[in-house]
Order: structure tokens, then sequence, then C-alpha cells
């Protein structure tokens, strides 16, 4: 059935641009650069932050709220951070508006100018750390385990919904810790915790690594994070957790008294991942047909969509229906029953494989005479008859199956998009013919990086933990390597 | 055992700073006007969060979310709007900083000045109408129920933690409906569902009632409201809803298809409760030693505090404790086990006190021998012992109980703070010797209602919706009046 959707093939961009407006996820607003998330697209953020916020949760940390704004000045104070996030940000300078004196509408009152001027807060470690000093005096204070529901604004000049926004939502958590030891496990154990979150419920592998030096947060030692790579060859980073020293503690003047008696300073990590993660899901797993979600993230997991032609027709599958709704609630099952008589089936069908909802329930006169319902997957797009009283356990089978096809699936993608070369040649021709994560040895220098990056456009998307030491020779330069990193064109 | 704490017969606001501090709830920043909400006290605002956010999808709304920033242009399309809200606002001019030419920091870059000046949000009927006009085309399109969790910064000139800070967190709905009888609906829903609330999980009891015309959202034909009564006399409103009319949806040109093929304007509602609610909820019940909290919003209802001199005292009383905690958790109590070897139970009995745990249970080695707790409740502060095969059945039992006798106390003492009056010297003399609750006759007018306020700071709280209609003559001006309305001096 016709979506009026561009297809992947023919332009993926315009295909995910689409896709977000039609699904009804997103689309822009009056103001430049700025979302309106809309409710469906909500929906699954909600989602989201319910399970991050319950991992987090597992994990020992507990919510806070820092000011949206920050002043100027808390910027210069760490001197890495102040070049990478103070200079493309909102500015408040005024706090007043007056009414123009000709007639003329409402105006910036010039004498309600700040003596300061605020930042709208692009990231939070300087606000948050100018606050740790007062919350942190002796080794018993730590570690201070602190995360951050809010919106930031950083101003981009390029945007695209949900991948790149000037104000976006995240979390952000960011903690204190006594030892160099325990910050460096926490950033460890919050990529960790990233990556279960993306496998386990977003149904997208990811690998797990470092960033390069020119990849790093500003003002962090090291700087963890997940890459998944989308359905067009290109990667996208879809979390980050950082080791920050004691930079801002340094920075903040935050120390503490150890159990001997001493004053060392604090050692700190912070870590967020985004609405971007709602750019990723929709492009690891969508196809032409529309939005493709798994089951552990869709709003609605089954929608059932009544057939009809009269009342009597209508109650008949409406009492099937009802039923089977409550039996599936009561097993923990999202289920809606589309009821509405203003809408045709068939616009009905289009609507949820357009919406991504996992599975759909067809019920019409003929069903209720078999005692039958058609169930359709949106993953694979095939259909079957299932008799009433298997529908429950099918369904259930299912949630479990799809999201696990899924994750496969997905997998698959990225192993036939992964690709070792040796040499610079084979690189630029992998990267033009076939895109993805491309595997090399490189020198382990910012100099090279950068020529690869002006070069093929692809950069080092991460050192991945998980790969074993190899020794080699950089596939640009031709000096000695220790291990091989991952390169691609990135979001 | 001394809280250190000003108490509320000596210095009501006094006590109500300290109080907000010390049991860790929130404090202020380095940013003018607004606070940092701390883990404690962001924990009982997610609790309010999430029964609230149940409340409203069980009443069929959806949440969404819209830019922070509003063009300045948008909030001169709506004339009263304008005036309410446009004018003590956070004003973004500018996009970009840059180092200093004289190398003396960060410094504006005048270069980067916006075209339109944005508006940091202090409200969003005006950007949400404006998207409201893309979404809505025909009556297939109405009801429109969405809902918003958001920051808002108004700038205040004299701040109060919680009850009045230049930026604070809330929910905003906003609904747009075919008629204005369902718009009205609405309206009134949305005023019973906070009121509900705030009974019901806050123990906080409300007067409904309808605002003045002077004392109106600017932009709203009418405002319901919830308003409390606080222990020292002086009233809050602790939420309103608002009937727009179509006043936003001329403003913004919001039109809809009828079925019958006509076009007419959208009829609107907005309403909203913030973190100002944390206050109320603070000044309602506590007392001289601290924060008192229901259990229905307490992050934890119940604590276990161990007493013990040695290592083999500590684990026989931990063995209890743990087992007994696992009982409560599994009957959905919150509890938690304090055995930190870092404080001393005196520290941690005072430390709770101070939080407004609901129930405290400590366990001895005395309790070992014996088989019982001895159980404190916060609201009482009375203490018994008790069997260890009946806390479990006690402590549901109580959960109950303190719920339900905190809203009592709270009635009584409203009921006390309650005063009928027939003339404007016994009106004064009872705001002036008893405070609370004020219930006179008003001619209706402005006039009378600025004069009233300009001479006693009392302002007319609401016209309440539960009292019957009974003439009678305006205490000020002896014109004639259709019912009592409610004045209180107010936070």
């Amino acid at each position: 059935m016709a979506k009026n959707l561009t297809t992947r093939e023919e332009d993926y961009s315009k295909w995910y641009n689409e896709l977000v407006i039609k699904a009804d996820l997103a689309e822009n607003s009056g103001v430049r650069g700025c979302m309106v998330i809309k409710p469906y697209g909500y929906a699954i953020w909600e989602r989201m932050q319910a399970e991050l916020d319950r991992m987090f949760k597992e994990t020992g940390h507990v919510n806070a709220y820092f000011p949206l704004f920050i002043p100027k000045s808390y910027f210069s104070k760490e001197a890495s951070h102040v070049d990478g996030f103070a200079k493309e940000c909102a500015v408040v300078t005024h706090y007043r508006l007056k009414n123009a004196e000709d007639g003329s509408g409402i105006v910036v009152d010039e004498d309600a100018k700040l003596e300061e001027e605020l930042i709208v807060r692009p990231t939070s470690e300087t606000i948050i750390w100018d606050t740790y000093r007062k919350w942190i005096q002796s080794y018993r204070d730590l570690p201070l385990l602190i995360n951050q529901w809010a919106n930031v604004v950083r101003w981009e000049m390029r945007t695209r919904l949900f991948l790149r926004t000037a104000e976006f939502l995240w979390q952000e958590g960011h903690t204190a810790h006594a030892t160099e030891k325990e910050a460096i496990a926490e950033a460890e154990q919050m990529m960790h915790v990233y990556a279960d979150f993306a496998e386990n419920y977003m149904a997208m592998p990811v690998i797990k690594g470092t960033k390069t030096e020119s990849e790093r947060f500003a003002g962090a030692i090291e700087t963890y994070c997940i890459e998944s790579l989308m359905q067009d060859g290109k990667a996208l980073q879809a979390g980050t957790s950082h080791f920050l020293g004691q930079n801002f503690a340094k920075a903040f003047d935050v120390k503490y008294a150890t159990k001997e008696g001493g004053q060392e300073y604090v050692w700190a990590t912070s870590w967020g991942v985004s609405t971007r993660l709602m750019g990723a899901l929709i492009m690891t797993h969508s196809d032409d047909n529309g939005l493709v979600l798994p089951p552990n993230l869709a709003p609605d997991q089954v929608v059932i969509v009544p057939i009809y032609r009269n009342d009597e027709q209508f109650e008949a599958v409406s009492a099937i229906a009802n039923e089977l709704m409550a039996k599936l609630r009561a097993e923990g099952i999202r289920v809606k029953f589309d009821n509405r008589d203003t809408h045709k089936p068939g616009w009905k069908f289009n609507e949820y494989e357009l919406k991504g909802v996992p599975l759909r329930i067809a019920i019409g006169p003929k069903d209720v005479e078999k005692g039958t319902v058609e169930l359709a997957r949106r993953d694979t797009l095939t259909k079957e008859f299932i008799k009433n009283e298997d529908v429950v356990a099918k369904v259930k089978q299912l949630m479990v199956t799809i999201q696990a096809q899924l994750l496969e699936k997905a997998k698959s993608y990225r192993s036939e998009h992964t690709t070792e070369v040796s040499s610079y040649e084979e690189f630029k021709k992998v990267l033009k013919e076939k895109g993805g994560f491309v595997s090399a040895h490189w020198d382990g220098t910012s100099e090279t990086e950068e020529r690869v990056k002006n070069e093929t456009k692809a950069t080092i998307r991460c050192i991945p933990i998980d790969t074993q030491f190899s020794s080699g020779t950089c596939m640009v330069t031709g000096k000695p390597s220790a291990r091989k990193v991952l390169f691609a064109k990135a979001y």
C-alpha cells in the first residue's frame, strides 16, 4: 500500500526526514533549529526514559535538577571546556521587554540588561561542579551519583529532526568519586549500561570503545562511547561516558577530607544520551513502508483492527476484540483496539504499518465464524491465521521473537558492513563503494586522523575495547600501530 | 533532639527556609532566582509527577514536547497575554560568544545577534497554538488533549525556594475542542483532577473555585483553581485550570471544518501545577522537628535503623531487618535499611525525623531477644513495641491511617481558620488576629476587590464552586451580592 514515502534506495536522507514527519514523531517549529516532539514520538521517548531511569537507579544513581542558566564566567573556569561549549550557544542578555515608544510592539528593555550574561546550558558540568563544592566535604559524602533529565541548547547551524537540533532532551549523569580508579570504573559501567539499553531495548547492536583525543569531550581525560551503524552505512554515536579526571574539581575547587585526614581533589565522570537515540532507533530498523519498532519500546505493541459492514458485525467482532484485549493486557502487553468508525480498515492498516506497531490483529465476520484472527508482523510483513485460544500465547512469544530477530538482523547488517582493510587504497575503495565500519591500523597521531578525515570524510569512531591488540602498521603512514581502530563516515 | 530549626511560632518564614535547606530538598544556586532541587526533594517531585502523569493519561491525555524558546512576536498576538507574561522574562538576543580581543575572557559576539529575540518560555500557549494550527483541520482532529512536562522561566524579583523561583518545573496541559461546552468541561475536569491529587496524595485539603477577573490568567475567560491553607494562616494557590475561549485560536488562526462543512474557531483550555506544590506540601504538614510527609508521596515510607554495640549484635539485628525489609517490599512498601556504620542511631533518628519519613523501625539486641521492634510514627511522634510477626500488617495499616489522619488534621486546621464575617470591621479584625480564609459578601467589582487588597493585603482567593448562592450585601460597599467569596492573605 502506497505511503508516498521516498524509498531508502532513492534517497536515504529524504526517506528519514519524511518518515519522521509522516509517522507523527516530530516536526520543525517556528523557532529555528528547535523541534516539536509529537505525542507518538514522545511516547517512544518516554519508554526510553523509563527503562534508562530504572537502569540508572539500579546502579545506585538518584535524580536531581540544576539551573537552566549558567553564568558566562563559569565556562571560563575549565580551559578546554570553554572552547568546546561556550561558543555556539544561546545567550540571555536581558530580563525584561517593554512596549515600544512608537507603539510598534514590544521591544527589549535596555534598562534591564544583565550584569553578567547567562548561557542556556549546552551541558551542565560547570553549574553542577559549582554546586558540588558545597555538597562535598568528606570521604563520607562520596561517591555522589547524580543524574539529571533536562533540555539543553547548542546553537547548531544545520539541524535535522532528532539527530541534530538546537534544543534537545537528554539525561546527564554527573558523579564524584574519592579515587581515580572508582571514577574510571563508573565511566566504564555507564558505557556498559548504555550498550545494554541499546541492544536489549532498542535492538540496536553497538560497538563499545574509547574516543581518540580529537573526538573527546571538551574537558575529559577519556571518552567512552557506543557506536552504532545505520542502514545507509553511516555510523552514529549513540551515547558517551566521560572520565573527567580532576579537571572540574580543580576548576571549581572541590576537595574532600580523606579518611586519613588529608585533602584531595575529587574525581569526576559525566555521561549522557539524548533524543538523538530516537534518530538511531528509526534508522536502524525502519523500511520503505515506514517505522519498525522493537516491541520493548513500542508504545502500542499490538493493535486490533475490526473489519465489518454493519452494526451487527461490528458488535460480534468487538466482543472478541475486547475479550482478547483484556487477556493481552492481563499479560502486560500494550494493546490498542482501534474501533473508530471515522476511518476504514485499509487506512488503519496503512497507518499502523507507517507507525511501526509490531503486531496487527484484524478480526472480520469470517474470523468470527471460524474462531480465528489474522495476525500480521510489521517487521517481516508476514500474516497468518491464529485460533482465538492460541492468540495470547502466540503474541507473547512473538514479542520476544521479534525483539530478538530485529537485533539479529541489525547485527548481520553490521557484520556485512564491517570491513578489515590493510591499505589506504583499499580503505578509500571500501568507504566509497560499500560504506560501513572500516577497521584499520592507525599510527595514533592526530595528524593522520585529520588527513583521513579531510581526504575521505571518515573519522575514527572509536578504539574498540573488545578487540585484541594486534600490532601492525598504519595504513596511511606505515608507522607502527598497536591495534586496529574503527573508521566510518558518521552522523 | 535538637534540629537547630527555628520554630514556626518564632518565625514561620524562617522556619520554612531553614527546613527546605536542612531536609535536603533544595537550595539556591549561583544563578539569581534559580534553585537546585536536591536528590531528596527531587525524589518527592518524581512521585508527584508519576501520580499526576497517571491521572492525566487516565483522563485521555498524552505528552508531547514544544520548544523552550518563543519568538518575541508570538507574544504580541494575544493582546492580554502579552501584558501578563512577556514583560518579566529571560530574553535571548545572541547565539555566540567569542574570545575578547584584549584577552580578558569570553564576550558576546555582536556579529551573532538574532534578527528576532527569543523569549525563554514563561508558559507555552503561544508556541503551542502556533503548532496546533498545523495539526487541526477537521472535527476529526478534535479534541486534542496534550500535556507537557517542562521548565519555565519568569523573572521574579523576590524569590523563595519552591514557592517563587525564576526557573521552575511544571506541567502544562493544552487542549483544543470543537465546542465551548466541551472545553469548559475539560477545564473543570482538570480542576477536579488537581483537587483529587492534592487531597489523596498530598493529604492537603483544597477549596475549588473560580478566580475573579483581576486574578485570572492573562488570556483566559475563566480560571478555575484549587486553594489551600498553610499553617501560618496564609492561602496558597496550588493549581489552576483555564478556559481560554477562542482567544488563542483567533490569535493563531486555528479553525476546524465542522461535520456540517462549516469553519469554526477551536475552543481551548490550559492547566498547570508546578514545583510550587513542594512548598505547599512542606507547609501543610511539617512541624518544628522537620518535614512530615504523607506516605503516598514519601520516597521512603519506612526506615529501619539498627542498634548495636558489636559485630555479633549487628548481625543478629541485620538478619531481622533484612527479612522484614523483604516482606515489606513484597507488599509494595518503600523501605530503606540504613545500615551505615559511619553514623550513630541517634544521628539517624534525627535525620529521618528531619526528612519526614512516616515510620521508623528501630531494632536492638533486646528486641532480638524479645522478638519485637520499636515502631515510631513521624506525624504523631508516638512509639510502640510490635511483635515481629505483626509488623507487616501494622505497617500496612499505618500507611493508610497516617495518610488519612494527615488530611483530617489539615482539614480541621482549615475549618478552625475559616471564618464567616458580615462586616468589614470584623473582616479586618479576623485577618489581623486569626488569619486564614475569610468568607464574606462582595459586590463583584474590581474596585472593591482592589480597595480590600490595598487596605488589608487580602485578595479574593476564589469564588468557591461548592457553596450555595445566598444573597446578601457587600461587606465594604453595602451593595447587593449573590454569594460569599473567600478572601485571604496569600503566598
